[in-house]
């Protein structure tokens, strides 16, 4: 039966690697958002800037690590970044891409054919998708997950180390968790600084500038219940919001939800 | 100046190892706590039981490792434990004991020759003073070593796993901390297992059934300040009281601040 044969061999999942998400973006056989695709590999958030802008860029990720780890950066014009992923090309292997400039909104194309430039220098940074998948597999429960919503994302009072024309204030996801849970969060995601680490903070939202825990700065809001402390992580937002400030005049970024897929597997990020 | 040589010798710390402190305890020379001898050296926690007890509370420490983690455990009748120290004479290497007939204190000697049997089997469990070392280390004050007190110690209602005659409620410590100083204790001392390892509980103490933080069972109260966490670690308290619960027809602990100090070094007891 040769016309039904890749229905019904799909024992495998369809995406069982980064690279094969990958090739299905620069097809255009996928356009979804990638969460839940190639189990195991991990997903970057993704930033490109002109080489002007890349040499404070690249210092503001190194001056803040927890919120800009660095998992790959790319020569300038070359659409390959070798630490993430063979056979990669930046252009082509996200399904969605968003294209700024001036630090509004002007586009949301499958590909960057017709905005690449030799000037352009790939940042790929790590996700927060890397350490839940750990701490699922440490049986500790991950409300907005649960709930089927965005994490809730916060902006605090503590501020990045600026760089040059990057700087601004430190955003932070939360996740409610029961205090021993949070004490095995900490544990878990202590061993994976280069996917945020360790929590920054646990308990008290008014420490850290957040006003109303109910009201996050993006994402969906959860509900904290009795006997539960909110835990926050750094998150990659963070030098999303220093971008957008500085007002570069040109740069992508991935279409939030649409990841780079790497060929890291997250177990390898755990130290 | 042969009269004054031991005097002026003394630019070395006169207890740098564990074996000095037990050969002074030996010969009679220390009569004081231990706290602060032989810095860099674990001190442990010591109980004595009758043959017929030991098999029971090995079980007991065995299945409750984070109030009881075991870091040597003698023959019966036989004085020494390679495993926390060589020329170790248990008998005569701790400054003050305490002696115990059906869970009644009836003597605090300063060895225990005229007491000492044959079927005595010796337990050494872990003790907090080496997390607390590594805590002072990474910067992470201790309120009670600060305000020069004994740590608050609680009875909760997270019960052990109980063995035979030795069962009884989690008894743990209290350090108050806070958030960003609480996620750095739990990754310190999640490194090191042999000695009560990741806090049990942060945040509500009513959850684990502490109806008064200013009241501990144990010890004295701390203050905790706004905007801090109280962070609860299992306590070597908790084997202690297992044993005067069941009523053990003849035991012997160390008195309360005159612990063992073994050959361990606490930077090798973190994985």
């Amino acid at each position: 039966m040769p016309a039904s044969s890749a229905a019904i061999s799909t024992g495998d999942p369809p995406f069982a690697t980064g690279l094969s998400v990958r090739l299905a973006a620069r097809s255009g056989a996928l356009d979804t958002p990638t969460s839940g695709l190639a189990y195991g590999y991990a997903q970057g958030n993704l930033a490109i800037l002109p080489k002007d802008y890349a040499e404070d860029f690249l210092r503001f990720c190194q001056a803040n690590p927890k919120p800009c780890p660095l998992l790959g950066v790319s020569e300038a014009g070359n659409p390959a970044i070798p630490a993430v992923g063979t056979d990669l090309d930046i252009r082509t292997d996200i399904p969605r891409y968003r294209v700024w400039r001036d630090g509004e909104l002007i586009d949301e194309p499958h590909n960057l054919h017709s905005v690449w430039r030799d000037d352009l220098v790939s940042f790929v940074i790590g996700c927060s998708f890397s350490f839940e998948e750990a701490l699922l597999a440490a049986d500790v429960p991950i409300r907005h997950i649960a709930l089927n919503r965005n994490v809730p994302m916060y902006r605090t009072s503590i501020q990045t180390q600026g760089a040059g024309r990057f700087h601004g204030p430190l955003v932070v996801s939360m996740r409610p968790m029961k205090p021993a849970q949070a004490i095995r969060a900490v544990q878990v995601t202590a061993r994976m600084p280069a996917v945020h680490g360790a929590p920054v903070h646990l308990g008290f939202p008014e420490a850290i500038g957040i006003a109303d825990i109910a009201k996050p700065d993006y994402g969906d809001a959860v509900p904290v219940e009795h006997g539960e402390l909110p835990v926050f992580w750094a998150c990659g937002v963070t030098p999303q919001a220093a971008i957008a400030a500085a007002k570069v005049p040109f740069a992508i970024t991935h279409a939030p939800g649409y990841m780079l897929v790497t060929d890291l597997k997250n177990a390898q990020l755990a130290v």
